[in-house]
């Protein structure tokens, strides 16, 4: 029960794909990451994922689009949409998802980390 | 299925202490909204919600110690723990909640409105 610094926690770290846990309630993480580059295209089967940019600016890939968020926005990828996440520069994001949620998804990767290994700082 | 700007969506209101809905997610809701002042004691049953600042300041009060938030940081308030917003100027704030938590939770008052009758924005 104690307050938290965005920034200073995304100061805390430096690896990109990684995402931190920072927060839990009601079933569900908020987590910060660092994105730079283009991950892998991936869906999540039971679960929405929430993309809000804190610095800098990413884009999300869908299927049929392009979603381009700039600092100050953010994304809901609904369960099932497949996606991949890119970043032209180094970005800081904030992820509201459920406990259950594995990075990559339905696929198999060298930047895979179950939900049970992250990090919580 | 579009992105949220949350500067956008805050610019487009002035009334204070009436939740958003900006977006829906996994049985939650992403909520702005503008403090000012002081709310009123209350507490939530069954929901944990996430206070994150952004833009301005303000201030948590618990029973047993104040918590005070500047932009960028987040608390999370547990169930059944009594809880006062307050902002001494205008604080703009996004909260993250599920979709059943009442805005003045067990308490009725002046503030009160129904989950079901929140506006989306």
């Amino acid at each position: 029960m104690d307050k938290v610094n965005l920034k200073q926690k995304l100061d805390s770290f430096s690896d990109t794909w990684g995402p931190k846990i920072v927060g839990r309630l009601n079933g569900q993480c908020v987590k910060v990451v660092k994105f730079e580059g283009e991950y892998v295209w991936h869906h999540h089967e039971n679960e929405d994922e929430l993309f809000l940019v804190l610095r800098g600016r990413m884009a999300i890939h869908l299927r049929d689009r392009v979603i381009e968020l700039d600092e100050g926005e953010f994304f809901i990828v609904p369960r099932g949409v497949e996606h991949k996440p890119v970043a032209d520069g180094l970005a800081h994001v904030l992820l509201f998802e459920p406990d259950t949620t594995r990075n990559t998804g339905n696929v198999d990767h060298a930047y895979t980390i179950e939900p049970g290994d992250l990090e919580a700082i």
